[in-house]
């Protein structure tokens, strides 16, 4: 009989309130013969000011048993901009090798874009997730003097790009489209640019059949607005994919319905599932989050597990609910659960 | 008797023909008593191939002796990326230290945008141009090889940040709105970003009257999608604000109509002013290319040289155009700077 491990880390802000939506709807969506295990963890701010801990060795040891790691967001204006981030989130995708950072962006008919006259929306940014200027490398000289120095170092190896533009290049072709857009900086980052771009050029040669081009990240936000269309499955590097899927999750319907999956392809550790937003601490425990970017990163989660058939009904239900919800008065957190547990059930 | 002596920089691609609308419409605007001089430079795409240069220190001393510098566009698809960008661009903003880019937005009445519902935007991005990741430090190992690591370091001077960082909230104070925002990634970049925040914390008490707030980039740039009219005053490093203000263009009538200064307040060295766009080369030699973006350079050009009156008088009749032209059938670059060169001499 199958199983499901699952570690929850529910965070702080709306995070409790998304993730609890999460796993309903997880729990409706999976058969009779699945059995699904879930254990809660307790990081975020409460447990930072209590204790000064973010994420401990025994921590990663306990998280490390789990099949995967299910996440609401961690964030709060208590704790000082930084502490959680690289003490928590950061440093959970760093020691278990997230490479891949996956965020799907589809505009579905109905739902509210920013963007004028409705534009077809249906591309996948592949981030990298443990390079680039996330790293950490880096210092500071003189600190609060006149003459500090602060450096950030990216940091880009031949490995950690060829596995993420390799997975890119499979997700490209298992596409009907087969498109694959690389996204960088190369003509200032000259350094790292190379590299991305001569690892990109060179493994393109082993897909024939995508099709592939390059864009400056600078003019890749003018296309994401102007022409959102033209992209298919996006390759970039830890910092601008962090920025573009921001944007991204923008104009395909806003950070409510942007899911994103942490993903170790090798399995050697869990991949972590999480909504792009964050703990939106201004309307946390009101009812007010919409738990769909969670509920679809349940999906994603589900995928990596191997249950495709769960995950598409997912998918399925949320496409129904949000194509009902335009013009409709906003449901509360729990409404929208409720709603699209009966819908996976259904 | 008053005059300007001008370095006129046309370079690659429609780079010529936006130049010389430009130049058109700065000679129509200009009083009788204040003589132009201008000087043509060959930088480029073309003196590269013939000679293997992009800006030798005989061109730095010429160019030094001129009151400013209006430039086209610069690049071209036959020089490998990276050439003319750190070899002319880049080394030219560092040469002349313009540490102040300039890139205004303001979206026109009737001037069309990807957003819906024709939001109200009128900011400007004060982008830092010395520092941060266009240093070109960092370098390369093991290249070409399974083993290369490829690394940029970002720096950051406390020197740097804070003249950038008076620049603008001086610029904010003098607005009516009066608010500045800090665009970063603090929470990631943890030394540049306690660098960057903690030098806008130090200037902000002292311009008791200016609003301030802070937002990570990626978070910056939902805002410009959904709620550009936040926007007054941004302030943000060179990396950022090059990625940002492509949007900002992207969403306040396109990059048809963006003008940048790279800046050196200090005045030892000469300014240049540029359009936003590059090269263009698909449209080059057609006529087709807006010079609007070269034209409203010109004018920050003015502004910058203390021709306050003639600087309003050229964004007044660009405003006009850019009205009139709403819904008419598209003119031709030398017709655009007709008519904008009629209304300012009106
Ligand atoms: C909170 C922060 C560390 C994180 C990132 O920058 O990766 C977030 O913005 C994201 O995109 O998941
Ligand atoms: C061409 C390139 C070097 C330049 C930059 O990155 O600054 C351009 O994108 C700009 O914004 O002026």
């Amino acid at each position: 009989s199958r199983s499901i491990n699952l570690a929850v880390i529910p965070g702080d802000g709306i995070g409790q309130e998304v993730v609890a939506e999460g796993l309903k709807v997880l729990s409706a969506v999976l058969p009779q013969d699945v059995k699904l295990e879930t254990k809660e963890y307790d990081f975020g701010a409460k447990r930072y000011h209590a204790t000064g801990e973010t994420l401990t060795d025994a921590d990663l040891d306990s998280l490390k048993r789990h099949d995967a790691i299910l996440l609401g967001a961690i964030g709060d204006p208590s704790v000082p901009s930084g502490v959680l981030e690289r003490g928590f989130l950061l440093k959970l995708r760093f020691a278990f090798d997230h490479h891949v950072n996956l965020r799907p962006s589809k505009l579905l008919p109905g739902v509210a874009t920013p963007l004028a006259g409705q534009p077809e929306i249906d591309f996948v940014v592949v981030r990298e997730g443990t390079e680039g200027p996330y790293t950490g490398n880096g210092g500071t000289i003189r600190k609060g003097t006149a003459h500090e120095v602060a450096t950030e170092v990216s940091v880009n190896t031949a490995f950690g790009v060829e596995r993420v533009v390799r997975d890119a290049f499979a997700r490209a072709q298992a596409r009907p489209r087969k498109k694959l857009t690389l996204v960088h900086k190369n003509n200032v980052l000259t350094f790292a640019g190379h590299l991305w771009t001569n690892i990109f050029n060179k493994v393109a040669e082993e897909y024939p059949e995508v099709t592939t081009d390059y864009i400056h990240v600078d003019a890749a936000t003018i296309y994401l607005v102007t022409d959102p269309g033209r992209f298919d499955v996006i390759v970039t590097d830890n910092l601008f994919g962090d920025i573009i899927t921001d944007l991204a999750a923008a104009v395909s319907g806003g950070i409510g319905v942007a899911a994103s999956g942490n993903i170790n392809p090798t399995r050697e550790f869990p991949s972590m599932f999480e909504p792009v937003h964050g703990s939106a601490p201004d309307i946390a425990g009101q009812g007010k989050a919409d738990p769909t970017a969670t509920v679809l990163s349940v999906a994603l989660l589900l995928r990596h597990l191997g249950y495709d058939a769960e995950a598409d009904r997912i998918d399925a239900a949320v496409a129904a609910d949000l194509t009902e919800r335009a013009g409709q008065p906003a449901r509360s957190t729990s409404a929208i659960g409720d709603a699209l547990a009966v819908r996976v059930a259904g």
